[in-house]
């Protein structure tokens, strides 16, 4: 493989003010701002989903719940990835059921209603001697989808922001990673009692290392943080990794690496904040993703899946079960002290609390989350 | 035994309209139609609650949940009928626990206040002192009640409908069948997370029959219906059954005929429904109902019994399981079906279907419930 | 022990009004009043929340839950019993997660803030470089706390009532019973289906011993109540237990007397609710004391504790079971009725009933309810 050109950083110098402070209550805890944000944000944004190698062929399909939506997407006959409401066009019945599968057509369990992979209605028992009942006004209903990167993101505006202005200040950036040839070797599903923004702040800093994860503190250390995006919808940086390790239970690399890694980037790990559900973690071994899906003010689903090269599949020094438990671990390390925070912000004796000069990108996801509700100005 | 007069079906042709669609999203979804229908509908209907062989002798008793009122309903000291609030009149105990039983008396657990199986209270210790205190004004409070063709109906409004009024157009229909002499051997309960009208609209068709019921398809065809009843709130008529079988798991009689069964209709199941509640299903050997009771816009409990002929008990050739095992697949399958369409139903994709010329039976459902509701020209 | 002087009971006279009536129903089904009562009682209100003993040396700490705040009761460094809220100021995160325990300070599990068991701020990681950051106003929020014959008692208010004020009318009165000394043995929580209020009422009348109680009530005859504390906050009084017998499941005394019991008092036991979450009940060998913790208005979490003398433990005729596993079944028997009769009052049928002569003090209780709600001559 020829060598990239580098990843473009930014080269401005971070600095912090004093004075950030946590969000006020309600933004935590009210069913009213869940609402709003479930409107605002879950249901006008580009939505991480998946991976295209969750698709490999065509007919297969995954289905994910969005703002309360099931969604189907599928790759179609012509190899194109899309993706539909998972609602019948005759009685409203539930087309498919299970998490991922494949399909030939969708077919309706109920009256046999069946669509093609394109949406299309071909098959409706009895409808022909409907006067006026036209095929081609009950296609399934369509959802917007992009690919970034191999990820599908779904936008369920009807006129969503273009994905190539929306993407535009990442572009280049993770190219030495390989990231859209990468396979999902696992997905985890979390549910958990806190609010999807005190998991995004917890991803944002490793303040909170020290004590919460022993492990991850010894092989990268807690206040060596460089972030070069810093302002915005996405937030992050690199944060070294002890020479010769790797963020695994051993410490040793588990895979082949993910792409053409370059010089330091091989001990290092770059954790991206993409607002608002996409949580990216590259490893100079392997790529990991969560999905954060709000359930509530005090719920929140989070989908985790590890992605590896796809040479490493079957080669005798593939161990992605090193690093799947070291995250596994660390992730719900965090998520139990994300569900204190939950807990104690409920109080009437909870104020809004100073962020430390460690904690300036929650401060900064704060700022863009309150931008994004309309409300940086009046929190 | 003496053959009776044939039942007088209607003889208009029913003819189907196109364009009826499925309903509106709210009516399935919102807490808001959901109290209203509790309130004008439940409240104030003659429901179905049980068979008067379900109260063999004077203190037999069941309660039953109506509305979200616990009721009462037992055989009094005179062999009639009667219904009470299950609310004790000193501090408000709930009397009866049991779902079934019998009793002397009606006495209250907590201090001792006694009620006659006519509701009067007979005794309460220590009242006596109390200046002014009539024990004639503290009797239960009755729910009116009726019987129709040997079963319960129960009324919570103050003046209900006169029943002869209510119950005229099925005058004789169902003579035959010998319905009030018939005894219950079984009874299941199913605990559906869908509307209760998903579940009317889905027993009053069988275009959904082919894909959701294999086995019942092969005894009956789908496309055979013949309805009798087609506009108000008693809907339905019968479907052939292949001649020489039953709608049983081995497809073969499992009882004797439950009344004086006419030719044709040895081979031929009825299906009514009966505004609001009931669910009246006549087959030769044996007759099933359905009680539904709406929990909330997304869950109903249904009450399923089989009654058979009393003579039919102790014989070698009762094998009333055969009928049961059939309708307990049958009911779980259709379930189902109505749980997938309440999921879709409550996505923002979906909008009113078309029904197909299958379906004029719960289109005509659709417009009884909305009659009863008071919105038919405004849905 | 030198005897100390009688217990001072007032000698005025109870008289039954006939008219009383039980509360109406939207005072034990809604939600709306149950918010009222969580602001204007039990956030005002001194609540008992534990014992001295239970915080026998510094660091020993209770949490407990109060209108839905999680509040830390600790003994600090000088002996003194304190209570803050469980809240870090950094992040609002939950402090202490267990219900008991034993620290040598505070720190929070999150980013290891730490609080002296003053709850001053003393440890704040990287917090020096925040401009204008002070320590000092960062210390944990402090909630009243009195103690009340080693009762400990908190109270949410800004400005609460002086305790010695409020607990003027018992001064004196359970000197003998020795109650700051004495240690529990064991604690008992029960999750109850019914409103607190009806706990309240049930344990102030003994009209339902016969029925509820059978073993209670063959040891203390259930109509020889003589309460002389018949209005206000504090009710109740005792009941004769048969002489050489004590209320334990084989009826013999289970331990040392609990203090300088005289006379008479070898054989009576004391009931008093202390408005509005405490019951408690004075034996001659142990005492018990119910917490009342309404969750939603038909829900309550209880809290039994049984206390004994100090020198009574590790005594060969030391058998606590024996009084414990009595009243344990009899509490059962109480929420079970309680349980009914939340049930029946939320039906329609439900109206206030009149409240017989054994049912004075749940009278009184009731009026000191509405009183303390400003609602007594609006009931």
């Amino acid at each position: 493989m020829e060598p990239k050109a580098a990843p473009t950083f930014h080269k401005t110098v971070e600095t912090f003010t004093s004075g950030a402070k946590t969000l006020p209550q309600r933004y935590l805890t009210s069913q009213e701002v869940f609402t709003k944000e479930q409107e605002r944000i879950f249901s006008t944004h580009w939505l991480c989903a998946g991976h295209q190698s969750q698709l490999a062929k065509a007919g297969d399909y995954l289905t994910q719940e969005v703002v309360g939506e099931s969604l189907i997407l599928l790759r179609d006959s012509k190899g194109e990835v899309r993706g539909f409401y998972n609602v019948c066009r005759h009685r409203g019945t539930r087309l498919c059921e299970e998490k991922s599968g494949h399909l030939q057509a969708i077919q309706c369990p109920y009256h046999a209603w069946t669509y093609g992979l394109d949406g299309r209605l071909i098959g409706a028992p009895h409808m022909d001697k409907v006067d006026g009942f036209d095929r081609a006004e009950h296609s399934l209903h369509a959802v917007s989808l992009a690919l970034w990167e191999g990820f599908i993101f779904v936008n369920l505006a009807e006129n969503p922001a273009p994905p190539e202005t929306v993407f535009a200040p990442l572009a280049g950036k993770f190219t030495h990673w390989n990231v859209p040839s990468l396979r999902s070797a696992k997905r985890i599903e979390y549910d958990v009692r806190a609010n999807w923004k005190l998991i995004c702040e917890n991803y944002s800093e490793c303040y909170h290392c020290p004590l919460v994860h022993p492990t991850l503190a010894k092989l990268t250390p807690y206040d060596a943080a460089e972030n070069d995006l810093f302002e915005g919808p996405f937030l992050g940086g690199f944060m070294p990794i002890t020479k010769g390790h790797s963020l695994t239970m051993s410490g040793n690399a588990c895979a082949l690496p993910v792409g053409d890694i370059q010089g330091e980037d091989h001990h290092r790990v770059f954790y991206y904040s993409l607002f608002p559900n996409m949580l990216l973690s590259l490893h100079p071994d392997y790529v990991m993703v969560h999905q954060l899906w709000p359930q509530s003010s005090d719920r929140t689903l989070i989908l985790c899946d590890w992605f590896f090269h796809p040479d490493a599949f079957g080669r005798p020094d593939f161990r992605p079960d090193d690093a799947i438990e070291f995250w596994d671990m660390t992730n719900k390390q965090d998520w139990h002290v994300c569900e204190l925070s939950q807990q104690g912000i409920a109080s009437r004796a909870y104020q809004p609390g100073p962020y430390s000069p460690r904690e300036s990108i929650p401060a900064a996801w704060d700022r863009e989350y309150l931008r994004a509700l309309g409300e940086l100005n009046r929190s």
